[in-house]
């Protein structure tokens, strides 16, 4: 760990010469590795992104020039690079750093990230904020090829326009997203990496810089005649600059050379600037390289190997599963995902009923409203979304599907804590935005079981949208003898009792958990959580206090809606609400999460006796 | 009117010669103007699509062909072609047809419409539905060219590719969103617009259609020549033809003769097809041509003069007229608008300030981002956006915002109650989606003057994000001798009544005016409505009923946090709650759905004499 050892600040990568860069970009390779074999982490693209990034730091001056990455799946080399690198073995655990940016952690990190597709925009407002402060700083966006699929990259591309002179956009181009990447937009991509013009590009910059030993006036005639003579015949594509932007590349993303070059150009500009940067996802692990997709996002695994320490098993598996035997006998059964064919289990889907499964790319409002137009043709579509992101379907949840009541169904995958992700990542607002939407029901297994039946209950009993959420991982324990019946929800214990807990989903198994060690207790588990069946009240006449434990946001969630029906209700039982405040989630395990905020078996116990 | 008088279903349209469909688009003309005038509704957008819609009707058969019309401000003539000519009168009135397609009205309206950008998304579901379905028809979408800003749209054309077979976009050129079209993407097609190929484009179909008496194998081979040979000369742009499509275009949108033909070129393809189309917002209303703005949405008005017949001031000029004052002062106030700066009250602020003002288009996500980054550089940005449209950008808000606790200021319009624009265009979800956001307060003035302090407290009082809610239109009355002076919330009457009935918004000054006639009771006013300041539960001691009336939906809002806290206090009383249960809210007056709702002064009173 020669040179790594020496860099505490990007000042002083300043002083490295190539070959030096090249043995520290090695150094880091390792140390992500090493680490993120021991912490599960966003691999892949990060591997990739090491070249560009030790180039970045070469020739910007962060934090006065202010790099955003988009998504955050490739900024563990800034993260080393700017004093974070002997915690890094921290990285994605309580207290520790954060494998996506985090403006609280290190003044480097100027933009907070985990959504996808937010770079552009979010640099062409501190762009502009720059200009109208007179501050010279540049603003340098890095955007994966699969984060373009995104309409908010879009929208923003569309309006960054040629009038900044300080904002720089890099596209990081691996040729995927999390999955494939899809689209006629990557198709363009595609066009654009495969020019045998690359290759000359390269040798026109060195060429073109080797007359011009210092940066000013010179350069700007280079960009002069580059702009004149050589960028027609440099690619393709006239997409980036149809939409305002000067256009640089491809450029081979791990020759650190170009690298330097390109960006040594690109800041000397005084337009808009994209430079197309070719990276390969996994880059110097080789089992990354061949299966860059396992590791995209992965937990523990053995370095000789390439193997996951965990497998198994887990609600994504089991949607994806059941899903296929729904679509054998079903021909109206589409599955849709936004690049998550992974992740939300849908790979074998993919391969058994290809013409009705739908990979729409990092494109989650498309996604909905392309799935009510399958429903009203006659269709039965699962768009199956981690909860986080369906955040951002809520206007074509309402509008496209509510409002028209459409029959499209939602597997809402990661829903509750996720863990280690933290704040970016965490399922807990889904059970509150959900809740304002007419003619939807949200439904909450406990288990795979309840998965099944739910998302069989949801193709052919229910009339309406359906949206069921489900947490990452296993089931963990079931609960003995209990099957669902497609009640609304189901009693546990002696409902004479004076006291009733009541929980849904994941969480429900820590209340039946603590109900077998509290007395004078019985519990209610809601299995449709939106409505709320107005019965359960009934239930309530001769309680006096009523626990209602979620895993979710506090403020217009389930609870509360529960909390406001006892309050015009007859019911006087005191509620009380057990969940999370107004606040973000931050790393941390599933358990130590469910302690804090006191959702634990054990928390549980404590809170009814104390009353 | 000879022609339209004949003109029941689409069937009576192929009848017609040119000649004669230009007289029937005349008298359609007629009927619209004279409709608007007396009821309001989107005018410009509508007469400049007449002939492209008779052609459509003319070339297509609806409903076996689907239309699917993007935001429905271009659906006017489609509902009188299709059987909706005698009921047109009742256009935006309660139980007349809506100003938007729905499908409950008529099965010729395939998609509910009312938000931007969605048609191209649906198309493809409902396409790619009939292809498994084995249905033969086709899809047409008519989006225009300000709705393409959307990220939505992108989205959409990026996922269409060159796969479908029955996928038609019709893209409307008019060269404007609502205000001016704002974006890289609108200089492309301006480009495309004044290309003088488009005239030759004309003859050479004409040309081509004369040998070819028979549509069918004839015409593909002239889609073969066309494409191959003179397609390429056609236009400058390839971004259509990039993202999958065939392109033809751009075609005089007034032409009817050049629109039937293009689109039965287009009708013929095996492939998606894009068919440009140039048209003129306002046609053939001389009033509506100089001014298409004003006569975008628009309310009654004189038609021999163009005039409206009410205006005055209204919360949105309030709005802009106070940013103004603020923006003098502090040139780190900045405004922010999605294609609403007349909407919005920003244009005033637009010319004073064109440097700090920022029309970014239809794309309420980027407006969000981009604003986020504009704070995290130290500006104040004033997003002013209407409640629905926010819908959009809940992820932006979430993840964007909140998550770092950046301080961007909503100013949300038409939030409540809006009348007769009906379910696509309510404001009553804001209070529900907001309520789960941390890091932001919302706050809700029910006067003039209440909207300007508060936005004052906002750009100085606070450190988070703040979110003002707004109705449309004025003030109305106000309430004698009250000066909001930064509490959370105020009281009126006296506190020791055993009745409390609480509001907030335009709402409270329908609780203030029944508090006047109700006995034994006293009346709460939230202003900070999220987060609901806990010490009001104090005066709710001695209560025995609390009424919160709420112009927003039930579950997951403001009155559901309420009485949870309720519930969770040592307070007894009993909870009322009266809001929009968990429906979608029809098209009527303000004051029809307040009365409906019972949210109005004499339901209160009814209410609460009730116990």
């Amino acid at each position: 760990m020669s040179y790594l050892e020496n860099v505490n600040s990007p000042k002083d990568i300043k002083k490295l010469n190539i070959d030096e860069l090249d043995a520290l970009c090695d150094e880091i390779r390792e140390l992500m590795i090493d680490t993120v074999s021991k912490n599960g982490g966003h691999l892949a693209s990060n591997l990739g992104a090491v070249e560009l990034t030790v180039a970045m730091h070469k020739v910007f001056n962060s934090p006065s020039d202010q790099f955003v990455f988009d998504v955050g799946h490739q900024c563990y080399t800034h993260k080393i690079l700017t004093g974070r690198k002997d915690s890094f073995s921290t990285l994605r655990t309580e207290g520790g750093i954060s494998g996506f940016t985090r403006p609280c952690e290190s003044n480097h990190d100027i933009f907070s990230s985990g959504h996808s597709s937010t770079s552009i925009s979010a640099a062409i407002g501190l762009a502009k904020a720059k200009t109208l402060n007179g501050d010279k700083g540049k603003v340098i966006a890095v955007i994966g090829d699969g984060a373009l699929t995104g309409g908010l990259a879009y929208e923003a591309l569309n309006n960054a326009g040629n009038e900044h002179n300080n904002l720089i956009v890099i596209l990081n181009d691996n040729n995927m997203s999390i999955s494939d990447n899809v689209g006629s937009m990557a198709k363009n991509l595609n066009h654009i990496r495969i020019s045998p013009k690359y290759f000359t590009f390269k040798s026109k910059i060195q060429h073109a810089l080797s007359r011009v030993p210092k940066i000013g006036a010179q350069v700007q005639r280079f960009i002069t005649i580059t702009n004149t003579k050589i960028r027609k015949r440099l690619y393709h594509s006239t997409v980036f600059e149809d939409l305002g932007f000067r256009y640089y590349g491809p450029i081979d993303g791990h020759d650190l050379e170009s690298l330097i070059d390109v960006l040594t150009v690109a800041k000397a500009h005084n337009n808009s600037v994209l430079v197309h940067v070719n990276t390969l996802k996994g880059k110097g692990y080789e089992f990354a390289e061949k299966n860059p997709s396992k590791f995209h996002g992965i937990g523990k695994f053995d370095i000789e190997t390439g193997e996951p320490l965990s497998s198994g098993e887990n609600y994504s598996s089991v949607f994806g599963d059941y899903l296929c035997e729904l679509a054998k006998k079903d021909k109206r059964i589409c599955a849709i995902t936004a690049a998550m064919s992974t992740g939300t289990g849908l790979v074998d889907f993919s391969y058994k009923y290809p013409e009705r499964f739908f990979d729409v790319g990092i494109a989650e409002e498309h996604a909905v409203t392309f799935s009510s137009g399958l429903a009203k043709n006659g269709m039965i579509p699962f768009f199956a979304v981690y909860s986080t992101f369906l955040q951002r379907s809520y206007d074509q949840l309402v509008h496209d599907v509510a409002m028209q009541d459409l029959k499209v169904i939602f597997g809402i995958d990661r829903a509750g804590f996720v863990g280690e992700d933290g704040e970016s990542h965490q399922g807990v607002f889904d059970t509150a935005y959900l809740m304002s939407v007419p003619n939807l029901s949200v439904f909450a297994p406990s288990s795979f079981d309840e998965l099944r039946e739910m998302m069989y209950q949801a193709a052919y009993r229910e009339n309406h949208a359906v949206a069921i959420r489900y947490p990452r991982g296993g089931q963990g324990k079931i609960i003995d003898g209990y099957k669902y019946e497609r009640a609304d929800f189901d009693t546990f214990g002696d409902t004479n009792a004076e006291k009733c807990i009541v929980g849904f989903g994941r969480e429900f198994l820590n209340v039946y958990d603590a109900l077998g060690e509290l007395d004078n207790t019985f519990a209610i588990k809601l299995n449709r959580i939106k409505p709320i069946n107005p019965n359960v009240l009934d239930l309530l006449k001769n309680v006096k206090t009523v626990y209602f434990f979620e895993e979710g946001i506090k403020s217009g969630g389930v609870g509360e809606c529960f909390g406001s029906m006892l309050a015009e209700s007859d019911v006087t039982a005191k509620f009380r609400h057990i969940c999370i405040e107004d606040e973000f989630i931050k790393q941390a395990s599933v358990d130590s999460q469910l302690k804090k905020y006191r959702l634990d078996k054990e928390s549980i116990i404590d809170i009814v006796n104390q009353d």
